[in-house]
């Protein structure tokens, strides 16, 4: 994927999406003894990054393919993504959701006219439910990561970040699916001047952190992480381009991830996920190296529930 | 007070504040039928607009006045706010608070640099307090509300917004001591176009209510509300503004205001306090009269304990 694939991505979804703003916060600078630059992509269109990638991955389809739909498994932001993006360019979108799922996560699906497929919450169920939809409708998969043009989407964020603040020497995102993160390290190769790209990931989900080790993709045995965003598997598109253009990926603790969620919350004033905090969780853990440079961090989303949230008596 | 002393402020001002951005919601509206456009003052330095007043009452000192100091009583945001813009601008801010307030709110002040003098939580002691530090110092009491630089100061929040959004039909803020809502009913009276002024107030601390009907200054013998910054008193500087140019004060009940409030944190992701879904609240129930209207609403701050949130599950 080439600069000028980003700089079309970029011209192609402008209409669907939020140019989201980028907040700063003095004490968290002096907290990092670093200045930080936070991309509020929890203010974008359905509260996360993800909007961008889906609404590319549509663009990108044939006028035959668009009039078939679309179809992705995903019980996350990912399943809003798709039915809002697809909503606004007038396509069907088959969303397939296990049926355990939390009724607002339904709602919300439903409430961008996605059409919602149940199935028994096993890989199995969720894969044959996918390829009924394509079968019988035509409609075309769109992987919530693992693929180019959704890919590309993500790498968006960061674009427009580096035209605010082209001086940035790292930027942090989390890592989960790994589209976020390839597509960013995209866009800090092709945009940023000496800048490198770092991720962030929980301890308890680090299937990215080996796979770099490693050189080839792990997987997790178990997800125990506040970050439900990020217990998704890295895929075969982003992998390569992570292992080529990320500099490291820092792993953190849960408690880390909460002391970081509740300064954004504090002191920005913002409603993010627990995911969105595991970047700056991993700044805080690399104090040195980041020792008054400038620091992109994006965070990734806003959609939480408000009546489980994590935070104790200080 | 006239226009010229409005504009002078908001110069005066400037270098001290954030001009806040404005937000809007395409569900909010939805649900309320009408366009609101959210002032976001929770993004205000320190966390609230008391900063906009702090700043203009320290800058319109005398020199020997500002070389002796201000004083103030208060447990909440103006004592953040006095501590912060006497910081800034190299004065000394005497913060008397009652001892049983919250360490963290201890905290803030010192962390602004405000030197705290605790008393005990009785009115004769902080009234004796606070004397003691205007004899001793020779420092100028500045009060949180019932002071017309105060005054002055916070209607620039208004000003702000209606200079981007100069079409606004009603401006709704919540009401407490009384400042916001008469300096942003002055901002309306002169730089609105045929927009009128409505003050929201949990039906729990009704004094501004009470006080519009009977025509002085009433009082709460209560204070049982979750809107911590409203429990307090009107003044006799801001009530007669609010008497001449508010259009009326809408009352709202507990649950009205935690609805308000999720509503605004899960659809703008904004932290705010439950003082500033007061105002949202009491559009809610002025449905009728919003119908297709333009709202503006103050959100008056975001300074909450996220440890002692009011949210339970849906």
């Amino acid at each position: 994927m080439d600069k000028q694939q980003l700089k079309d991505c970029h011209q192609r979804i402008k209409p669907f999406i939020h140019d989201t703003p980028v907040l700063t916060s003095r004490l968290i600078d002096k907290i990092g003894n670093a200045n930080f630059y936070f991309k509020c992509e929890n203010f974008q269109r359905m509260g996360a990054f993800k909007m961008r990638g889906a609404a590319n991955a549509i663009l990108q389809l044939t006028p035959d393919q668009k009039k078939n739909g679309v179809v992705t498994h995903s019980s996350g932001n990912f399943a809003q993504a798709l039915s809002l993006a697809a909503q606004s360019l007038g396509v069907k979108a088959y969303i397939v959701m296990p049926s355990s799922a939390p009724e607002v996560k339904k709602e919300a699906v439903r409430g961008y006219s996605g059409i919602l497929s149940e199935c028994e919450p096993t890989l199995t169920a969720r894969e044959q439910a996918t390829q009924e939809i394509i079968n019988k409708q035509g409609a075309t998969f769109i992987h919530p990561s693992n693929n180019e043009q959704v890919i590309l989407g993500q790498g968006t964020a960061c674009m427009e970040l580096l035209k605010l603040y082209p001086d940035l020497d790292y930027v942090f995102t989390p890592v989960g699916g790994g589209g976020l993160l390839a597509g960013t390290a995209l866009a800090v190769h092709y945009f940023g001047k000496n800048c490198k790209t770092i991720g962030g990931e929980p301890f308890e989900v680090d299937d990215a952190f080996r796979s770099l080790k490693s050189g080839k993709i792990e997987t997790n045995t178990t997800t125990n992480t506040i970050a439900d965003g990020l217990k998704t598997q890295l895929g075969d598109r982003n992998f390569p381009i992570i292992q080529e253009y990320v500099e490291e990926i820092v792993r953190v603790k849960e408690q880390e991830i909460v002391h970081a969620m509740r300064l954004i919350w504090e002191r920005l004033k913002i409603v993010c996920e627990p995911s969105s905090a595991v970047a700056l969780a991993a700044c805080f853990k690399k104090k040195e190296l980041l020792t008054h440079k400038k620091v992109g961090i994006i965070i990734s989303g806003g959609n939480v529930d408000l009546s489980k949230l994590p935070f104790r008596p200080a």
